[in-house]
């Protein structure tokens, strides 16, 4: 796989100069109608758009996506040709009856839509294998800037299949995963997530909408991270680091 | 000034437990309405939600804000009395005239309703001071979990006014300027933020609008966070560590 390196520029400072990761926003339109402005890192835009709008359960399983810039590539305006799984615009509440807005209604948004990662033909990994990960991501941007987050996409050997990296954590997931959705590889039933940075709930959220079983990360997961992955059958380690791992959820799935 | 220490619980790993960020999600309501929903960690909530609403040119210049939960508690749910300038659910293009979607767009879009950082009577900072800041940050909350963010509020000797973290690095700042807003303090003429990440175009733009002339971070700049920083007057500081510190921006206040 050859290196992916995202656009970065070279700024003055006091001392000297440094290579910095480029952030531009970029909107996502939907059937011509705009519907999320995102800052990120350019490059891989299409990616972005329908990895984020999978991620938000908006597109429904199965149907054909198809997504490009439009023609003034300077616009900065990915165009998605594909049918919503409901109004974009109905904002997310995490309501649940018995109370208001809480993590349990979070929960319960995710584990309606989906797929059921737990039930799965599951892939078992080693657990050297998971701590070692952070160490075969390779990250040419973060090398160069010390600004980008990345995330990788392995198979159960630790080959790196897809890597992205961003100014935005959520984006670089969102490009890997877009990659996947439009090359008609989801769900990824035997695929290993690896990032960069912490662990939060909204990653976990794009895996599992993803059914990608096992995801590590080589800093803490939350509380709702950890919840989320229990709940939805899938193996979640943090703290990857120095041949270490600590698995928060999904134990089953480890040698 | 007292330590804050975020909330967290304890979750079991494999090899033990861990003591994880709590994150849950929370919703911002102005008159009633529902504005957005965000994943935060629990505590200082009524800041959060006017912080936001400050960062994003919501809340008209030197007009009352209060802000407090619903009465019942555990639903997550801040409510806002204030007159906001705009429509809150049109949304931000970051467009110009002369293109689409684009950083120059959003440059225009905070320079027009920011205060003016560089026009004011600014403080000079000594430089070992502003690579020190970090030190200075306390951060139980992370020292606990590794999984939280922190912003600090400094004066220009370096004493540490204010201090909030979050598992959203957005929101501990939001949290800080969200105080100082509710003390009536904005603008923050002769206060320097400090925050433990990196520093996009968002962070700097929260900075903006609350009038701060000097803001540090640990980590990398974007290349929109230095374009922001330089034209709007502020002094923009990254990897603040080991007793550097590299200003991208507004040198003319280092001594």
């Amino acid at each position: 796989m050859a290196d992916v390196v995202p656009l970065t520029s070279r700024v003055e400072h006091d001392g000297g100069s440094d290579v910095v990761a480029v952030e531009e926003p970029m909107e996502i339109r939907v059937g011509g109608e705009p519907l999320a402005v995102t800052m990120r890192t350019p490059g891989h835009d299409e990616e972005l758009a329908v990895g984020f709008l999978h991620g938000e359960g908006l597109l429904a399983a199965g149907t054909p996506v198809r997504a490009g810039l439009t023609d003034d590539l300077a616009a900065n305006i990915v165009e998605v040709d594909a049918t919503l799984t409901r109004d974009p615009g109905a904002r997310r509440f995490y309501t649940t009856s018995s109370c208001g807005v809480c993590g349990r209604g979070a929960l319960d948004e995710v584990l309606l839509t989906a797929p059921d990662v737990g039930a799965r033909d599951t892939p078992r990994v080693d657990r050297a294998l998971l701590a070692g990960l952070p160490d075969r991501l390779r990250q040419p941007g973060f090398d160069a800037t010390g600004g980008l987050h990345a995330t990788g996409l392995f198979d159960t050997g630790g080959t790196l299949l897809c890597v992205r990296e961003d100014v935005g954590r959520h984006n670089a997931m969102d490009k890997v995963l877009g990659r996947a959705l439009l090359d008609g590889e989801l769900p990824l039933g035997d695929r290993i997530l690896c990032v960069s940075g912490r662990l939060s709930f909204e990653l976990v959220q794009k895996a599992a909408m993803a059914g990608v079983p096992v995801l590590v990360g080589v800093g803490a997961p939350t509380s709702l991270a950890v919840a989320l992955a229990r709940e939805c059958g899938m193996t979640l380690g943090g703290f990857a680091r120095g041949g270490h791992v600590n698995i928060y959820a999904g134990h089953e799935r480890i040698n």
